[in-house]
């Protein structure tokens, strides 16, 4: 039998090439797979259904991620997704499975940081599976909610001359891995030796527990704004932009000096050498949202400061740029992290 | 820090102790936690959710597993869980995470099953996510269906008086089980020899490639049958009997004889020297769905002959029972397979 490697093709080639023949047939599926969610017509209200599978040693390490945290993210990064439609995430089922080393208390560790999510969210836990594992702690979440009948954003409705917008700050989480790797590899390579977390909590915050952007839809909904894109960033703004231009047809300019990036991140970037704004490009984990705009709306927007505007969607041929603060153009690549890389 | 072991509690106990404090917030959530899945109000009709998680070691063996009956299976034991509440599927997610010893091609052959089943069954695959895993296959499916409002049937409505009845044969899935075992086991010891499946080509089917009695749901609805309560056979006919007396409060009476046994299963666990009862009783996967009615709807279901009537609901103080061909009556102990054991 042929055997083909399956980085051959990386996450989304991978997805793209599994599900290429998918067809749906209940009248009920309205979006199927290729966005944060899935849409699903219930009569008068839209259903929005997001999965996240979370894996040991692949997302995320034990040795540095304190249980209850893990338990708290693990819902965030699917809320997140949810956020991603413009919809409002109404409950969630929690799958495990774990090996023998767990203890009961361990779990219930995990489930505080769950309920905590839940709560902070207003979201239910309604089922889930708990089951063995032969090695390690294997998590998987679905989130569904529920969004007024064509009010769901996608990531393919950005158009030409659209403003570019991003929430928040982008590339703390990834500093806040890099600082928690290295304190991880001194550790290990010198016992006894107690971490040095330089009381860089906001890095390491954003990193172990970081929160999805409830608030911004909320926002949107109070100004009757609604996007003609959107996308959470998990795997780096350069992804997440691709995506859109990608699904929408389009090219955009992107400018460097726009990129919004914490002062404090910025400070420890620059102590490990490292470029504030290719952890910002790269990086991921941000759980922030990137969304495209009628420029129409810009009055809307301005005096919300969690909002910034990045740059602007062009014709496909222009392809996707970024201008950098020396005034170069460069085309924009996703090196975002990749769980097959 | 203190430390229980998670086998102190099994599988339930344990969902129930982590469960136990969970409250739920959302209008919308109408059951959580608890049966086959859980109900959510969506205006006029209502969405049924339920989630499995198998993994590889615990749930299956890829050394006779095919990949297109593994992803086939996946489909099935979820859809499964929503014909248990007397709802109809109508879409599923599907999550993988697995290593790379795994090919494109290998995982082509997966969705091959998954999509059959969703085609056979008239389930749309609508999103999911694919990762590594360090070691193994993990498969996580979430499956979503709908039900009229108030026609969805959990595991607690159970009466006094009620018929316990039963779809289909049962324990031929386990039997399936330990011929595939034991020809694993003398593979394995004796290099070279092939394996004797007997042309038991039904037990082996019901175990590598079970199906949803989606016909029963259908035949109720022909049939203005509303259960009083209903599960499906995953873990053995005792626990899932189990579950509806603990959660109706109720005990009940099973007639040993008349269990449905399949003739060839019955032949061959004669063969092996197994008790056919013992396997129906407590070996599980065989997808089969277990009410209960009310006694007037009798008429109604007696010329279906997937359907059997096994015993009666009786008051709690008379215990869960099981009547023997011998004459002889037992209290009915669940000693079903159990990932946890």
């Amino acid at each position: 039998m042929e055997r083909t490697e399956i980085s051959t093709l990386g996450e989304f080639g991978l997805i793209d090439h599994l599900t290429q023949n998918n067809e749906t047939n209940n009248s009920s599926t309205i979006l199927a797979v290729g966005d944060d969610a899935a849409v699903i017509d219930h009569f008068g209200r839209q259903t929005v259904v997001t999965t996240d599978m979370l894996v040991e040693g692949i997302h995320f390490d034990l040795m540095y991620t304190p249980l209850k945290h893990l338990g708290y993210k693990s819902v965030i990064v699917n809320l997140s997704d949810i956020y991603a439609m413009n919809a409002s995430p109404t409950q969630i089922t929690m799958s495990m499975a774990f090996s023998n080393r767990f203890s009961i208390e361990a779990l219930e560790e995990f489930y505080e940081g769950v309920y905590a999510a839940c709560d902070k969210y207003g979201v239910d836990l309604i089922g889930g599976d708990t089951t063995t594992s032969q090695k390690g702690f294997i998590i998987s979440v679905t989130a569904i909610g529920e969004v007024a009948p064509g009010k769901y954003v996608t990531r393919s409705g950005a158009k030409d001359g659209n403003l570019l917008c991003v929430t928040g700050d982008l590339g703390s989480a990834f500093l806040g891995l890099t600082l928690l790797e290295r304190e991880k590899k001194v550790f290990l390579e010198t016992k006894g030796v107690q971490p040095d977390l330089e009381n860089q909590d906001y890095i390491i915050g954003r990193m172990l527990k970081p929160e999805a952007r409830k608030d911004i839809i909320e926002f949107f909904a109070a100004n009757e704004i609604i996007p003609t894109s959107m996308i959470d960033v998990s795997d780096g703004l350069s992804s997440e932009i691709l995506h859109i231009c990608k699904q929408s047809n389009l090219g955009c300019v992107l400018y460097e000096e726009k990129i919004p990036v914490n002062d404090l991140a910025r400070q420890f970037a620059y102590k490990l050498e490292l470029d504030p704004t290719a952890c910002a490009l790269s990086g991921g984990e941000d759980y922030e949202l990137v969304f495209t705009l009628d420029p129409g709306v810009y009055d809307k927007i301005i005096l919300n400061e969690q909002i910034s505007v990045i740059g602007y969607m062009t014709g496909l041929a222009e392809g996707a740029n970024i201008l950098t603060k020396g005034g170069n153009k460069h085309i924009i690549t996703a090196q975002g992290w990749n769980a097959f890389g």
